[in-house]
C-alpha cells in the first residue's frame, strides 16, 4: 500500500498526546483538521499548517479518518455521543481504557453508522512520528487496512485482531512485561548493593538475562498451546530449590523479599497441584484461576 | 593470555554437573583427574581419557586447579574437611549456595593455605563447554586470572569482584530476573488466552517489550546511583494510574491477579512516600526496605 499524504486526517482531542499525533501527521505531509474543548490548544498546531474546526461536527466533516484522543472514555463520549453525524467516519480512538470499555465503545459507533478501531499508544509523546512509538489496533481488519498507511505517519503500527478490545489487553500484558523486568532489576539491584555493587555494575548483567529469557518465549508457549509441558531443560520441583534460596539471601541482605516470595508461591501451588516434574510454563494454570 | 591445553585439572563431583564440566576440560584437551564418592560415575570418563584417583588427596595432588562441584556446601565440607593437604591449591567451588556459605567457605579454604574462588554456574549441564554457559566467579582476582583461560573451556567465564559471595547473589539476582520475565509473560498469557488469543501470538510481542526494557536498564541505573530520579520520560503517579488499569483488567478477566497487585503496591508505597511526581528508579527505597 502507498502511503497517500494527500488523505486528510482529523484530529479530536489537543492534550500533550493529540498534539504529537497531529504534528506528526503535518510533518508526513496530510491535510490535519483539529479540535479540541479549550481551543486555544490548537494555536501551535494552526500556525504550523492545521486547520482549526469550530465544532466536533465540522471536524467530523473535514474527512473520512478521525483520530480520537482524550483523557478517558467518559471524555470520549461526551463529546462524540451528542447527535453528531457519524455516518461513513472511520474513528480511530486511541485513549486509553480498558478491554470493556473499547468494546462498548465499538458496539456504540457501529449502532450510529461509524467504522471503529480502538488503538493503545505504547509511548510518549515525544517518540510519536519515530518507529520507536509502538501503537496497537484493534477491530474490523478490513477498517485498519483501508488506514494503515496513512496511520503509519504516528510510528510502528500494529493490527492486533477482530476483537477491539485486544489494543487495550495487549497493553496491560506489555506494561505487565515493563513493569516486572524493571522490579526484577531493583530487587536485584538493591540485593548488590547491599553487597556494595553499584546499579551501573549491575544493570547490563541484568539486561543480558532478560533478553536471554525473552528468546525462550516463543519455545514456551508451544509448550502452552499444546499443552504438554515436558520438563526438558529443568522440573518445577528443582527450580522450587532455588527459589527457597532466593528468598533466604534476599531475607538475609534485610531487605524487601515480598516479589521473591510471590515467585516461589505461585511455583509451590503449582507442584501442590503435581506439577513438580514438569516445565516453568506448566505455571499458566495457576496464573489462569481467579 | 594464551589457553595452555597441558595445565592439569582436578575434578571433585560426579553429578550431571560435575561429569559435564570434566567432560568439557577433556574435551578442550586438558588432563583432567577426577573423584567421586560412588567412583563408578567415573567409568564414563576415564574412558574418554580421565584419570582416576582413588581417595581426594590423590586427585588435589594432580594438579594446581580444582573444580568442586558437589549438591551443596555441608557435602564440600564433608569431603575437603578431612585433614587432605590444601596448601597451595586453588580451589574453584561450583556448588551452589547461599553468599554467606560461599564467605565461610572462603575463609576456611584461606585459613588451610588452599586459594579460593567461589562461582555459580548459569547454566544446564548440556551447555557446559559453549558459549551459552554463563559462570560467574568471585574472589581474589590474581586467582582468577591465573585461571581465567582455563576455565574458559566450561564456557562464558566471567569475574565479578573479590567478595567471594558475589557469583551466588549475582546468580540470586539473575534468577529473580528469570522468573520474573517467565511471569510476566505467564501473566500476559492468561489475560490473552481469555480473550481467544493463543501463547504463540502474544509471545513475540512479550519478548519485544522485555528486549526493550532490559535496554533502558544502564540509563535508570545512573538514576539510582546519582540517586535523583527527575521524571525525564514519566511520573509515578501516571504510571499508578495504569497499574490501577492493569489490575482491573486481569481481576476482570477472572484470572489471578497478586503479580499486579504486587507491582502496585509497591509503587503506591513509593507515592505514599512522596516520590509521585519522581521516575520510576525511585522504587530501590522501596525494594530496599525490609
Ligand atoms: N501523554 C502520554 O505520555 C501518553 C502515553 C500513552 C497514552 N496516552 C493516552 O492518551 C490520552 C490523552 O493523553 P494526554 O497526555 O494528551 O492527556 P492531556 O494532556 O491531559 O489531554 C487530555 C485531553 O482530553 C481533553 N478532554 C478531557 N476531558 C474532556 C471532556 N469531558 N470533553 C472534551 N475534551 C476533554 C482535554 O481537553 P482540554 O484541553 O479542553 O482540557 C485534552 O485535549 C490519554 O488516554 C492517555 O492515557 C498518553
Ligand atoms: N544440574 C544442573 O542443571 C545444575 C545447574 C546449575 C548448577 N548446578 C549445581 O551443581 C551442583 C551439582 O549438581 P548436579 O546436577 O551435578 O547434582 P547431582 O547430579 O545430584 O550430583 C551431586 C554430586 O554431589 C556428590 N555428593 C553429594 N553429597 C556428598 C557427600 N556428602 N560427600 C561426597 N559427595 C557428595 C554426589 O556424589 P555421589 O555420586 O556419590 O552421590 C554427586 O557427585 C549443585 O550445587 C547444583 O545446584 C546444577
Amino acid at each position: 500500500m502507498t502511503h497517500n499524504t494527500d488523505t486528510p486526517v482529523t484530529i479530536l482531542g489537543l492534550g500533550l498526546m493529540g498534539q504529537a499525533l497531529a504534528g506528526a501527521f503535518l510533518k508526513a505531509g496530510h491535510p490535519v483538521t483539529v479540535w479540541n474543548r479549550t481551543a486555544s490548544k490548537a494555536d501551535r498546531l494552526v500556525a504550523e499548517g492545521a486547520q482549526p474546526a469550530p465544532t466536533v461536527g465540522d471536524a467530523l466533516k473535514a474527512g473520512a479518518l478521525t483520530i480520537v484522543c482524550l483523557t478517558d472514555y467518559q471524555a470520549v463520549h461526551d463529546v462524540l455521543d451528542t447527535g453528531v453525524n457519524l455516518d461513513g467516519t472511520t474513528l480511530v480512538n486511541l485513549t486509553s481504557g480498558d478491554s470493556a470499555q473499547a468494546r462498548d465503545t465499538a458496539r456504540w459507533a457501529w449502532q450510529r453508522g461509524a467504522r471503529y478501531l480502538d488503538g493503545a499508544i505504547m509511548a510518549i509523546p515525544s517518540a510519536i512520528g519515530t518507529a520507536e512509538a509502538v501503537i496497537l489496533h484493534s477491530g474490523p481488519k478490513p477498517d485498519f487496512d483501508a488506514h494503515a498507511a496513512t496511520l503509519g505517519a504516528l510510528g510502528t503500527v500494529t493490527y492486533l485482531g477482530e476483537d477491539p478490545g485486544l489494543a487495550s489487553l495487549y497493553d496491560v500484558a506489555g506494561l505487565t512485561m515493563m513493569w516486572s523486568v524493571l522490579n526484577a532489576w531493583l530487587q536485584g539491584t538493591a540485593l548488590l548493593r547491599a553487597a556494595g555493587i553499584d546499579a551501573a555494575t549491575f544493570a547490563p548483567f541484568a539486561a543480558q538475562i532478560a533478553t536471554g529469557v525473552a528468546g525462550w518465549l516463543p519455545g514456551y508457549a508451544e509448550q502452552i498451546d499444546n499443552g504438554s509441558f515436558p520438563a526438558e531443560v529443568s522440573a518445577l520441583e528443582t527450580d522450587v530449590r532455588a527459589m527457597k534460596h532466593m528468598v533466604q539471601e534476599n531475607e538475609t541482605a534485610g531487605i524487601n523479599a515480598e516479589l521473591p516470595k510471590l515467585i516461589k508461591a505461585m511455583a509451590d501451588r503449582a507442584i501442590a497441584a503435581g506439577h513438580g516434574k514438569e516445565q516453568y510454563p506448566v505455571l499458566i494454570e495457576e496464573f489462569t484461576k481467579p
